[in-house]
């Protein structure tokens, strides 16, 4: 009890330093945006069936083949095709639960996903990082766990959706084991398993039960992490992908299940179509882990978007993406299905393009009651850098969103009707006693805005918000303190670590 | 006839060099968001009602307050207070439509306001404009020509807000006739008067009968100009305003009413009292519009936006002015009134900032249904700058969320399933029929977004998103050729702009 105090007190100093919106799940009491008709829906859908049964999925796992065969699909062994009968589909994808909660280390910041909540993690699995000092680079564990420090102090911010950017400096086989060490110690937020070897899952797993101080029992009634697992669209599930998702949801763990649908590329150049493919691999690959593990908390994750047909190149933030994620939403609530979206862009700076295909992304998830934003914030050239800068400016975004998304309050003290008479025809309100009462906490207040006039701004050196971003988040490094953690609990992490490792080098 | 064809030829051609949307009138077929339940829609209308029936209105117009008096509102000529009887204002807006069409010197571009159509008007009234050439600099007729050109040329821009920057060149007495030259003659789109005097009304409507070839009862009949009024928060109607709309709505001209509610300082430090204030003070003015010409066009303005509550700046694009945008749609609506919303920003420069808190307007007005977005493309600094970068990238923006609008179509053909079953598990459809039939027309095509990577993208300069907005307008004022205009029209224009000039001239 002592130790929790001291904890959330510790999060709190830290992150004070910064002005930004309190700590809290983001909750849209407004209607989704609905750009399809329950028809559409509903022929979407079954266009997907038609997909599974016919076409089907190629399944590159032997276990998932299994399982698949065992539960009344129809497998083809020679090909790995795996066709499926639509009331299997349904049934199967109906054992999926529509909520669940994410646990972190601090209980204070568990995450429940679904319903009309929004969760948002910050960039994952980037090869690369940049600032505006440095440049771009090829990701270090030094840049990791910058990412992570300011994650951990960035309110906007509700788990860790993977790697902020790839630690190319650690060797590969035992990658994940600092990665997991730093999420546990570093933050004390929920976070990513990588289901890219069964081990890695086996790891990740054994490390949030020693973080939470529980047994893989209690972990199993309470997932504490998530893998994020993406089909390899059109029509493909990965062996090692399959795999892991099994042995995490087996364990009772979180999978997010997302196909790569670009539209043009790996998917149909329609919208309908692309998302008919989604949602028809989607639903296969959630299949799968519901008959590895009925009731095993699953998430539906949408990612459609569009190529630039004259060069074949991949773009997001695009009207289609921003079309598709408020579709996907519609679908995966159809399903029951916790929905998962991104905050996505093309741009290959921290510019007015960066922004402006960000927000069409935030409002599309946002908007489209999203349950997971995953690469919430930092996100830059469609993927391959995690920029420092953008998440900061990403962080602001996301916050003007979701207090948008604050309901109005409209009572006789709100509307005002004392103030407009004290104040009178041509008068002011900055005296009014109904200002002042609300002096602090009237309106948003800003972390990267700058909203004073030219000449003040231009006095003040004229930086541009990516300039003023880039100060940020250098003094949120500065300003960072680690959240306390059990010294028992730390030295068994390190431990365990270190035996992994020793375990790989004897494997080589 | 052959006149009109050579005129939308040319627009075509000259159009044609930069890749954008098509000109069309932008339809939104998806529900508005709705930020207010019916019951706050009612509170607050009630609120507003209540503010006009016992604070009341200052009126400085001796014709407004005589029209007042005799419809039977409570006059007080000490004071120009004016106090409305509830059933009565009712009444008055009541007469208000709530569609109608501004009619262009090219019928193409007449521009329907109302239901769900959205029309978007480029940035006016800005004292100073910039590009990152010349830096920022006082307005020009220059600049202010430049500005048209680009709107012109636009195909998201259906008609001008007024002076995009003020030519600060040009004589204060006579300025507008040169302004109204300019847009009659480098444009064949519908235009703005200034209401800062009854002759600058009259002016307009006598250019606006020339360069339409109709006669006054004609343009009465088919509205071709509209004023943009503001009230002077709170609950003040200034003289020249009330008698420059007077004039307009007696000569069937449209007039847009939009209170200056800004948050905690001409309004209260609540949104649903700005929004009460709003309310009382559009209505108010309404109902002298609808007094003195009952049934003239006129559009419901919402502009609430908040100061920074530590300096008193004002601050736009802000989650409370987001909210106010989509709260103004909702009232604009229950009185079944066109709504006027705004693209709005307080950065000083065309950056991150600048982007994210006009996407934050942008979404307000298309998804808030607003039948004009004022104020569209090329505003900075909270107003007080036009930028030639902004404009494009503004332009790029709207158009981003314009096509976002575009239902999905899904049927048997879209939905693809012979696309898939060509390109197969794991295979590409780039090469499929499907993709191949629709090569050209698939996706948004982007005109300042750059999608190549980091690497093209570095080779070919790296310029950001507000370098590439620099060429492409400095492009399009290369490209850019005169609308055609018969020369007798054109001579007729020449004409009584040098005969007023000399009444001007006379009258000093």
């Amino acid at each position: 009890m002592a130790r929790d105090t001291t904890r959330r007190r510790k999060r709190e100093r830290s992150s004070a330093k910064l002005k930004q919106l309190p700590r809290r799940i983001i909750t849209n009491l407004y209607s989704p945006i609905a750009v399809l008709s329950d028809d559409q829906i509903e022929s979407i859908h079954e266009a997907s069936l038609e997909v599974l049964e016919n076409l089907g999925m190629k399944v590159l796992s032997d276990q998932a083949l299994d399982l698949l065969a065992a539960a009344g699909a129809d497998v083809d062994r020679a090909t790995s095709q795996v066709r499926f009968d639509r009331g299997l589909i349904t049934e199967w994808v109906a054992k999926a639960p529509s909520e669940f909660t994410l646990h972190a280390r601090n209980p204070a910041n568990n995450v429940p996903i679904g319903g009309n909540r929004i969760a948002i993690t910050p960039i994952s699995s980037t090869p690369n990082c940049s600032d505006l000092d440095r440049g771009r680079r090829p990701g270090t564990y030094d840049d990791f766990c910058n990412f992570l420090r300011l994650a951990q102090d960035l309110n906007i911010i509700h788990f860790l959706g993977g790697y902020p950017v790839e630690p190319q400096d650690l060797p590969v086989p035992t990658r994940h084991l600092d990665a997991y060490y730093a999420f546990a110690t570093l933050t004390d937020m929920a976070w990513r398993t990588y289901a890219l070897s069964v081990q890695r899952c086996i790891d990740g797993i054994n490390m949030a039960c020693i973080a939470l101080g529980k047994t893989r029992e209690e972990l199993a009634r309470e997932p504490a992490i998530m893998t994020m697992i993406n089909t390899n669209s059109p029509l493909l599930l990965d062996g090692p992908m399959a795999d892991g998702m099994i042995e995490m949801a087996r364990a009772g763990q979180a999978v997010s299940i997302t196909p790569f649908t670009l539209s043009g590329a790996m998917a149909p150049a329609t919208l309908a179509g692309a998302l008919a493919q989604q949602n028809a691999e989607a639903l296969a690959a959630i299949a799968v882990v519901q008959i590895a593990a009925p009731g095993a908390p699953t998430v539906y994750g949408g990612f459609t978007s569009n190529v630039d047909m004259k060069t074949g190149a991949p773009a997001f933030g695009t009207p289609e993406c921003t079309k598709a994620a408020l579709a996907g939403g519609q679908l995966a609530r159809f399903h029951g299905l916790p929905y998962r979206s991104s905050n996505v862009n093309t741009s290959n700076a921290v510019d007015a393009q960066a922004a402006y295909e960000s927000e069409m992304s935030i409002w599309a998830a946002m908007m489209g009651h999203a349950n997971v934003i995953h690469q919430g914030a930092g996100w830059l050239e469609g993927g391959l850098t995690a920029s420092f800068e953008k998440m900061i400016i990403d962080a602001e975004m996301l916050q003007m969103v979701a207090e948008t998304l604050m309901p109005i309050e409209v009572n006789n003290d709100t509307l005002g009707l004392d103030a407009m008479a004290e104040a009178g025809p041509g008068g002011h309100f900055f005296g009014t006693a109904h200002t002042l009462e609300r002096y602090e906490t009237a309106f948003y207040e800003p972390m990267v805005s700058d909203w004073r006039n030219f000449e003040s701004w231009e006095e003040a050196g004229a930086l541009d918000a990516t300039q003023r971003a880039n100060g940020i988040w250098k003094q949120m490094l500065k300003d960072y303190e680690q959240p306390a953690i059990d010294p028992a609990i730390d030295e068994e992490l390190k431990a365990f670590v270190a035996r992994r490792k020793e375990e790989e080098k004897a494997a080589v």
